[in-house]
């Protein structure tokens, strides 16, 4: 066991406060990851806040985790002291059912552990990446490239495969017209994956307040929900929508946006039940889609990818004692686009 | 113009009454059919009845139309005098669009022209089935194949092909495993089919009424929906479900079926907007879709593998005068499992 320090909230919606917290000792297959930085992502927020019910407390959160190996256990085959790594929103699955065996862990039939806010196989509660150390089975540890800055691709372990995954998923690619809601930090990496992977971007958001980053990250083109016209103007424009926001949305509006046999991808989640007309989808074939994360394989398949194109996250890069701060930007969508923590001031 | 008899219902809610009508004179590239069979459709009901919004009458309902042609004009090149034909939902489309180039005029830009209830690009009012004959250009006409008898080939004009072409879209196939939800018209045909392509088929019906028929025509597998044991029993058990049911379903329910990844497939419409939490979509990467028959190579496709496996619908073979009565059944539920009216009796 070691003692390392972490940023903790001790109760729902309490405030986060340095604390220490153990680390179990390494294992034949573990590896002991030196966090160097941390993505904020709104769902820490909405786990400290038990938006999403009952949780584990104290939490320590953060799944968007870029560090360096510092200790490798004595059965570790893809890793080695010293290697660039990744931990994103799981550090563990059955490992033997259907979809753990298609590397699509992230639906393990038995269920996947969460890198914190979890129980563990060994009973242990699982804390996250706001902390100083963090010790992971290599097999849930991805390798980051040398071509990408730890702290631009902390935020590729959750928002970046959250995108990556449904784009690649349902088609995004050359002359496919891609529409992405919502410019945060989902919204901006599904801009660059999109763009990159190319597809003819466009960017769904409320108002054109960010447009500007909007063209410079890549998108063809920028429109804004809040005006009416922007539905009669791209009526069946689109092959694929990619929705990153929690908001209700007027899902008749933006079904109708999409081609036949369009999908409309769901990564934000509103929390009520939404009312859908179901002609929305059958006169059309269009489809609505969710998408959780990715597996592990395609998400060292995204830092590759990410690395091939030079994609980071768009960062600001903020101090331990920052975050309370920062969550409360996060809920004002005030951050361009991903608060990140050195965790060296932790 | 040629004066034929028909089975027209006057006005909204009004039975249909025994009355003629005109079909144009034979064009350039248009087929005159002698109808023998039409099958009738719930949705003929529904259109009779303006349960789908304001209708056209004088009213000659049918798109599930087998017949022989007996009349082709000058330019027709694909089908001559005494050929087995079907005429299903469309009897044209713009021909231009993305949709229709692709062979998929079902989703047709511009509006396709629905065999009844709607107007021609001629500015005239379509009339259906329910009738002698019929003017059709040969573009929206298929062939029925020797295999088939032509009353058992007509429910194949629409239900078969609104059965075919989600279940091939979404890869019903040899150790895929499929739900059909509903076991009418429309869900016997998919039981039949997907049996045909290799699936494992399941059917989720209200009760265990029809699991003899269900396991008849290809069902491995039947469950009611009654029994609140049948959401236990097969959570996630399912790559593709298939509802042809019209009454609201408790999706989230129906969702918790799917295998992660997996796909529920619309074609029955429930009249009122659906409640629908977006968990159900992203916890598992399901997607909910919608499918509305098909183009017409695919009509043609449903026909040759109908064929091809010795299916037929079920039908109940009715006289013209039986009409509303019939209507009052299928209401009711009360077929195995479509009348098809032997025109010769109009």
């Amino acid at each position: 066991m070691t003692t390392v320090a972490a940023y903790a909230a001790p109760a729902a919606k309490a405030p986060l406060e340095r604390t220490t917290i153990e680390r179990r000792a390494v294992r034949e297959h573990d590896v002991l990851i030196d966090i160097k930085f941390a993505g904020i992502c709104h769902s820490d927020i909405h786990q400290v806040r038990e938006g999403w019910g009952e949780a584990i407390f104290p939490m320590v959160p953060g799944h968007e985790i870029a560090g360096v190996v510092s200790e490798v256990g004595p059965g570790v085959t893809r890793f080695k002291v010293g290697d660039r790594v990744g931990v994103g929103c799981m550090v563990d699955s059955c490992r033997e059912c259907e979809m753990c065996r298609a590397g699509k862990e992230q639906y393990c039939l038995n269920g996947q552990t969460p890198t914190y806010n979890g129980i563990g196989r060994d009973g242990e509660p699982t804390y996250g990446g706001y902390s100083e150390k963090v010790v992971v089975d290599e097999n849930f540890v991805v390798r980051i490239p040398d071509g990408i800055a730890l702290d631009v691709a902390a935020p590729l372990l959750c928002a970046g495969i959250t995108l990556y995954s449904p784009l690649k998923r349902f088609g995004a690619g050359p002359g496919r017209k891609v529409a992405v809601v919502g410019m945060g930090g989902l919204g901006h990496m599904g801009v660059k994956i999109a763009h990159a992977m190319g597809a003819e971007v466009t960017v769904l958001s409320q108002s054109l307040r960010k447009k500007d980053d909007g063209l410079r990250l890549g998108a063809d083109h920028y429109y804004a929900t809040s005006d009416p016209k922007t539905f009669e103007e791209l009526r069946g424009s689109f092959d694929l929508i990619v929705s990153t926001v929690s908001a209700p949305l007027d899902f008749a509006a933006y079904l109708s946006l999409l081609k036949p046999e369009g999908t409309l991808a769901n990564v934000g989640a509103p929390e009520d039940p939404i009312s859908l007309n179901l002609f929305s989808l059958i006169g059309g074939g269009r489809s609505l889609a969710g998408s959780m994360i990715g597996g592990i394989p395609e998400t060292q398949e995204t830092l590759d990818f990410c690395a091939e194109h030079g994609i980071g996250a768009e960062i600001e890069l903020i101090a331990a004692s920052e975050i309370n701060e920062a969550y409360e930007r996060v809920e004002n969508s005030d951050v361009r686009y991903r608060f990140v923590i050195d965790t060296a001031t932790i």
